[in-house]
């Protein structure tokens, strides 16, 4: 009885599939997005760009699912959990995700093609709202999760928006990663938080 | 007597320069930072090329000067005083300044050209580097001004780092603009300085 050929034909399309988005992060990172071509891909990754055209609908779209894979092939690397730590110490577990963060943005494998990605979503509206929906809404969403289970438990006040108190604690990561004011370390990373879960007045 | 002629020259200069900056504006939110070339912006603005060598050492430094003086010529036209307002409210004051910077951030004079020399910023390190000094820091360094004065006068905590603070206060503006996430509203910058300002914590 011969073996069906399924399996053998799913690795393959899995390698050709892998060396697609390691192929696509790499030339994105070096030629920027405009430059970087189905056909570059295709050449890049040893594959016929017409694999690549059955596959995706368009260049955003190979990029997107790059970088989808790139997130949690590095989440399955460090061990962590599907969704926030949760051990009950809120200021700890988001310190523990921020400095993670912080190594993420300073890892020039994630650098390059994130920067090259982002830049393009501010100047482009339509690239930018699939990034926004696609790769940025899901991680907030962690955020919002265990910032309303805190808030459940009594430890947030009750009259925060999870959804506002998230860019609190991301926002000042990305912005000084993106815009280069200032060095992006751990140190500033447990700043971050301690400030927003304090808060700046004297009295309140 | 002949009159000197250095007033005419000057003003001519003056409106040449201007005239250098409005096309640098133009061009860049048109066709975006790479398209945009010391030709074109002197085509556009009816100077020749040399003009604008002679005063400028690179399409950077044109750029830089012209969203300067941008920003200038907003903050003269609105009556913005040279600083961050103090009436002593900390939180009226902060809240009419990031309003302010919505509508900024919202208007096209602003939108196109902010977006395409940020996104060029994010992949140039050089180009950021100059943006980040002479654009961003001066503003940063306002909002420092006026958090230390409150901080002084015991309405803040005196633990905290105000360079930290503006961060929490401008960053989720930037964030929540540039990357699309959700609509930049004068609410929601009430938000973000009362969810600063107050924390996050039921019990600090």
């Amino acid at each position: 009885m011969a073996p069906s050929k399924a399996p053998d034909s799913s690795r393959r399309s899995d390698r050709s599939r892998r060396a697609i988005h390691d192929a696509a992060l790499a030339l994105i990172a070096e030629a920027g997005y405009g430059r970087t071509t189905i056909e570059g891909i295709a050449a890049r990754a040893g594959v016929g760009k017409q694999t690549i055209y059955r596959w995706w609908p368009s260049k955003a779209a190979v990029l997107l699912e790059a970088f989808t894979d790139l997130a949690e092939r590095a989440a399955e690397a460090a061990g962590e959990p599907r969704g926030l730590p949760d051990t009950g110490d809120l200021a700890a577990d988001l310190k523990r995700v921020l400095r993670a963060t912080v190594d993420e943005l300073n890892d020039p494998v994630f650098e390059g093609p994130t920067r090259a990605l982002t830049a393009e979503g501010i100047v482009d509206p339509e690239l930018g709202a699939q990034f926004a929906e696609k790769l940025l809404a899901p991680q907030v969403q962690l955020y919002v999760t265990r910032l309303r289970a805190a808030q459940e438990a009594g430890q947030l006040r009750a009259d925060i928006d999870p959804r506002v108190a998230v860019e609190l604690l991301i926002a000042p990561l990305t912005h000084r990663w993106l815009l280069r004011t200032l060095p992006l370390t751990h140190a500033y990373a447990d700043s971050v938080v301690d400030h927003a879960l304090c808060g700046l007045l004297a009295d309140r």
